[in-house]
């Protein structure tokens, strides 16, 4: 028992020494051996030997100013190898599902954006539409004889985590549907047969998206709003996801902002999504387009686009609505403010074309009901990662997992 | 400069294991000076060399069951000293000032609660009121011969932590108020004159206390809501207190409930201390004796007595101003749930003695207007550190800041 414990701790400080390896090469590349040590402590045989490791692995190669040296020799300088592997990002929303690959460096190599009324075909469907998205990617020639060491799903509701389980889906009309299990048995026999699968908030992993690669990143104190259908937050707080005691912190679509508000998906009245979500916004900005009955999921990017042309045209309704909107957004942002107090709050999704005539009066409401003077220095910015911040978090949530977690077996 | 900053180093490496070698005796006393030297992998010379320092610095004393052996020789245990030193908490209030010296061990060793009308006496002769009460305490036998090393004061508003300036405490009608500066030019030739002062906001020195000496301490996600005239929450998350990016975060008693409800203190409208604060709960629950106008601070406690007194008896609108108050008091409860999805919300201050009336109510409101089901798993318990919470707290800070901050001088 005892020889066991020792076994497993002399293993985990390998693999601790490895990641501290990857990481300091991820920061310093390209750079020597020699710096390697330097910058980890450790000494110069030990670097070789990790590094070795690494090289077997697939995730360092050797690079640099000096390729007639011989293998080895000091001056030879060390890279991520940018070839051998990728991680995949991918989100479900009501109407579209994204995905990312991308390499250890983080850089895309496939982007998709599917039109997908994820809410009509159900959870079971929606999880083979999935892992046929994910087969195509796979079989992207970028992607030829990479592995991939996981695929993180993005999911607009609760989710425990640990078995991977989408508890409360209001907008996808999900309840306790096994994501993680369903997608484990449509990949079966596949290339991803035996990739992690992990399931998180999409307002989540859109948030370390932003604090990554962001306009704002590196901001410690930062929390991307998602601008769906539903409305999210992944809140952020000195670096850390603020998950909360189950998990379930940040949802701030359902905050009530008005006693006798429109009806919620969640089946309450007046919460911030019935009144600010992308449905409730293209009900009042085209009224004679969408009636008042729940939207047709696969309309909503076209719908979103006639907004942005009319509100850009000065038509009153449109303008009006997304003024209006901005107001109970700014509501739910001084909610933030007077919870959280982040030092920006970072708006995505559809919010992000429709920003210009979204975020004036979403601002102002933000300075009006905060407690804090300025709305404890908050701003309120569009993000500027698209549709795609969410699968893109999740890319590198698999990513970090790397060089802080689990690596993959030479 | 390169001797300088290795000198620097050399300095603040003896400084933290000075401080880990204490942690440790706090952690494991008795303790032999052997096990300090297993527990921190320091060895047994370096040891020595650090507990005789902590002992002249009087924070560490040998005791223990070998009395008769010579001081020095292995066998003799080490033991906190809790003769030497003490450090303060004091908490102004609307209505009170309360104040708590405790010792290393954080054992009482006086506690105070004096009745004051903070908002009426203004911040300069608050500030007097306090070091008065300040000398008075330190002038008690039971801190003779000690050195205070800190006074800790916690405050119901926005505070500037660096400058230890009030900035805005629209219940004691305080703006830009440099508290510590006015307490230490109050010290100034007492025997505090050279004490460490720190000011924080009341509820987060609050939650501390209920995190290291409360009914669910050790509770890494919880909240501590004040129940005064104000409202106001400290939030720990992971066990760190959540300030957010300018230290505002927890101003949940300004959360705006009710569009149409009555005026509250910051000029706004229908905010949550204007509903479930112990002004509009006195005014409600006692109408015969409660005018429809600014509360006299000093009738509170009293007041709140007569509210205990009438709610045992059944009466009528103290039960019904108690169960509405603790329906918007779920509401905020029901915010937090959302946003940071605590495991407990510990109410504390005045809501304690009404907690039998005010609670039913407030979980309910909390379960029906959470999103996650059950509230997120979140309790609602009344806090068993009484009126003296934020005073413990911000001693108790004081107290670990020997453990992880800076030492006092031998």
């Amino acid at each position: 028992m005892a020889a066991g414990t020792g076994t497993a701790g002399l293993h985990t400080i390998r693999e601790n020494n490895l990641r501290a390896v990857l990481r300091t090469v991820r920061a310093l590349s390209p750079c020597s051996r020699a710096a390697v040590a330097t910058a980890t402590g450790l000494n110069k045989t030990t670097v070789s030997s990790l590094v070795s490791d690494l090289m077997e692995r697939g995730l360092v190669r050797e690079t640099g100013q000096t390729p007639q040296r011989r293998v080895g020799r000091p001056g030879v300088l060390l890279d991520l190898d940018d070839r051998s592997v990728a991680a995949v990002g991918v989100e479900v929303n009501v109407d579209y599902l994204s995905v990312v690959a991308v390499d250890l460096a983080h850089r895309d190599l496939v982007v998709r954006h599917v039109p997908l009324d994820a809410r009509s075909v159900g959870a079971v469907a929606c999880a083979a539409r999935i892992a046929t998205v994910l087969r195509e990617v796979t079989g992207e020639p970028v992607l030829e004889g990479r592995a991939v060491v996981g695929v993180s799903v993005a999911v607009p509701g609760l989710i425990d985590s640990p078995t991977g389980t989408v508890t409360r889906a209001p907008n996808l009309d999900w309840r306790d549907v096994p994501l993680r299990d369903l997608l484990r048995s449509e990949l079966a026999g596949s290339a991803l047969a035996g990739a992690t699968v992990l399931v998180d908030n999409d307002a989540n992993l859109g948030a370390m998206a932003e604090y990554r690669f962001g306009s704002l990143a590196g901001l410690t104190d930062l929390v991307y709003v998602t601008g769906e259908v539903g409305i999210g937050a992944g809140v952020l707080t000195g670096g850390e996801l603020l998950r909360g005691a189950a998990g379930s912190a940040g949802e701030i679509g359902h905050l009530e902002l008005a006693a006798d508000g429109p009806e919620c998906s969640c089946g309450r009245r007046g919460c911030l999504e019935a009144l600010a979500g992308i449905g409730a916004i293209l009900r009042a900005a085209l009224p004679d387009r969408v009636a008042d009955r729940p939207l047709e999921s696969r309309d909503v990017a076209a719908l979103v686009d006639l907004v942005v042309e009319r509100a850009s045209a000065g038509d009153g309704p449109a303008v009006a609505a997304l003024e209006r909107a901005g107001t109970w957004l700014g509501r739910g942002v001084a909610t933030l403010v007077n919870v959280v107090n982040p030092g920006a709050v970072v708006v995505g999704g559809y919010f992000v074309p429709l920003a210009p005539w979204l975020l004036p009066s979403c601002r102002a409401a933000a300075g009006a009901h905060s407690f804090a003077p300025e709305a404890g220095g908050c701003r309120v910015e569009p993000s500027a990662l698209g549709m795609s911040a969410a699968s893109r978090g999740g890319a590198a949530v698999m990513i970090h997992g790397l060089d802080s977690g689990a690596l993959p077996l030479p």
